[in-house]
């Protein structure tokens, strides 16, 4: 691979060779016999990703964020839709739901934190929602909601009530049964956890959420989002049938696929457990070096990125560049207000499943002689 | 560059290795230092690449079909549009915009002709349009159309109208003088003319159709697709700062750069003039094997693929599987209940600008051998 800083932010993150050179497969027609099966086992591993048997994966050119129009297909006019939000991607998704004419209540947790389990019964209890959304991961706090727990309050309530999980910076990282928890709808994309190059929008829906699709009385005010569209283009592929829609992205479906198989060839349960350790163990450096996780607990800890405040008089401008400098590309904020105030750090993928390659250790090192350097200047 | 299959399918076309290369980037952040000037300078080559001054491409992660959908911007509920229809891209175009509420009157022409200019004047004298949209090529015929007159024809009689161009299979290939012409809308992708792999919607709109936009009395009803949010993003990148809305395809700017440098280094025309001659020279070719094109006259045959009707007792299934044992993709038919009857080849990018590459010779020579070895048959 050609020399390059060391990308650690929370997506796109490091990719393996592997994928790579699946990304410059050379010119391939969509209905070629050598693709169809690529794009059909791709759709199947997303299905082994989420642990689900009976789910639909969508995978469609475009960026996570289209993950998130696509829940046009479920929303009519005047639907009501609970918020849990733990930060700036819970307010777009929000907005974006607002777009295709949901009524949007939000229960918002303070920074760092996220709403309880007796405030979402309570928001329950008063009034009837078609969704309920969470953020699993919010990629602008790294705080990591509960969705077990959230999907379990939800169906003993209201059994109606769909489960929507952006898992945008969860799939591939954090642990995800689709089907045990009843989950809906789990949003993502290739370059987070997936450890794909960006470009592709990944979707899993459920039975129910495909029925509330198909008994809609409206029609889906969208175009490239429209389900109608791309169910039959899925289903086509998954048995090795060519369909045309839109040209799918050849190239990264060649490198989703490589990625998948390399993530399915072993336990699912492996990778959390594996994440969930690298992770503890980044925060537990992080607490040495004297400073504090905008987290507030370690079980709302992301176990794939992890979002930390800059110790004072240390500002953004400096931190970055200072790790640039040795070769290490970290994020700063994103929150409206604190942007400023605080660094991400992204630990997933073959950071964390391939120990070997030192790429913790590197941003470790790097973070500290950076930090050092700073405080004395 | 691994062996495969030369793809003459009227896209994808075959990569350059440069492009190939690109493609494989490491992992580079989407708000990375080197990254920035690589998505600003392509938003730069783009607008040469139309030949316009003053227009605003947009470049978004997501197919083609994307670019129609991006069109939610322009319409409002009851908008009149009049669509010159060539083809089944021409359909598709019209029941996206139907989507956003057009109600859209169609010219269809008999397959392999196009709506006349007659017809053009007379529809625009009949009611007043708030877009006429035009296929430049249609994918599924072959069919040019001549976007000059239709633009002269429709600014001459109602100049508040907007010119729509599908330029998804001519934007590299045909000759588009975006501003001479007063074009307002080039709808194109990466995986044509440009030469790139899918995954790449690339949208130019004038300056009038910006104000058609900005002036919009409801709101747009897209999120993803919305210029609200894409606008300050290409414009933060080609002033060089980052912008986030959602994660651009990094690796996949980073292919579409190496390709617009390349088309780019010499004058648009000469490349326009290599398209038309070895289009020409294909043409004679197939009628030289005893063939006809759907086109129906050579003005109005595209330049950068061909679409040929099938001869007497060979078919799809036996004529696509001859050429690819030759090492050779050619696609077969799109349009609905003729599909079986015709076969499409393409002739675009390297393959047209690079002949010592020998690709359109490899096409000729394994189409002419298959029909011998079938007529045989």
């Amino acid at each position: 691979m050609a020399p390059h800083k060391l990308c650690m932010i929370p997506g796109p993150i490091e990719f393996h060779e592997d994928v790579l050179a699946a990304m410059s497969t050379p010119a391939t027609s969509h209905v070629d016999p050598n693709f169809i099966p690529v794009f059909g086992e791709s759709i199947e591993m997303v299905r082994k990703v989420v642990l689900t048997e009976t789910a639909q994966p969508f995978i469609v050119s475009g960026s996570c964020t289209l993950g998130w129009d696509m829940m046009v297909n479920l929303l009519e006019k005047g639907d009501e839709v609970l918020a849990l939000n733990t930060g700036y991607f819970g307010d777009h998704f929000s907005e974006c739901l607002e777009v295709y004419g949901a009524n949007v209540t939000t229960l918002r947790a303070e920074v760092g934190s996220r709403p309880s389990n007796e405030a979402l019964k309570k928001a329950l209890g008063e009034k009837k929602y078609k969704m309920v959304t969470v953020t699993h991961v919010d990629t602008s706090t790294g705080v990591l909601s509960d969705i077990k727990a959230v999907a379990q309050t939800v169906k003993s309530i209201s059994p109606d009530t769909l489960v929507i999980v952006d898992g945008v910076c969860s799939l591939g990282s954090e642990e995800i049964r689709f089907d045990e928890w009843g989950l809906d709808i789990v949003i993502s994309g290739s370059q987070k956890g997936l450890g794909v190059p960006p470009g592709l929008s990944v979707v899993v829906a459920s039975q129910q959420a495909l029925e509330v699709y198909k008994s809609r009385s409206t029609p889906i005010v969208s175009y490239y989002s429209n389900w109608n569209k791309w169910l039959p283009i899925m289903q086509a592929y998954e048995s090795r049938k060519p369909a045309y829609f839109a040209t799918p992205a050849v190239q990264l479906i060649y490198a989703l696929h490589a990625s998948l198989k390399a993530i399915t060839s072993q336990s699912m349960d492996v990778r959390f457990a594996k994440h969930r350790e690298v992770a503890a163990k980044f925060r537990e450096t992080i607490r040495d070096l004297g400073l504090k996780t905008l987290a507030q607990c370690e079980e709302c800890s992301a176990n794939g990125m992890t979002a930390v405040w800059l110790p004072e008089g240390i500002e953004i401008p400096q931190l970055v560049p200072a790790l640039a400098n040795k070769g290490v590309q970290i994020a700063g904020g994103i929150l409206n207000g604190l942007a400023g105030k605080y660094f991400r750090i992204g630990h997933m993928g073959i950071s964390v499943m391939e120990p070997e390659r030192g790429h913790i250790d590197k941003v470790v090192e790097a973070l500290s002689q950076s930090l050092k350097e700073l405080q004395k200047a």
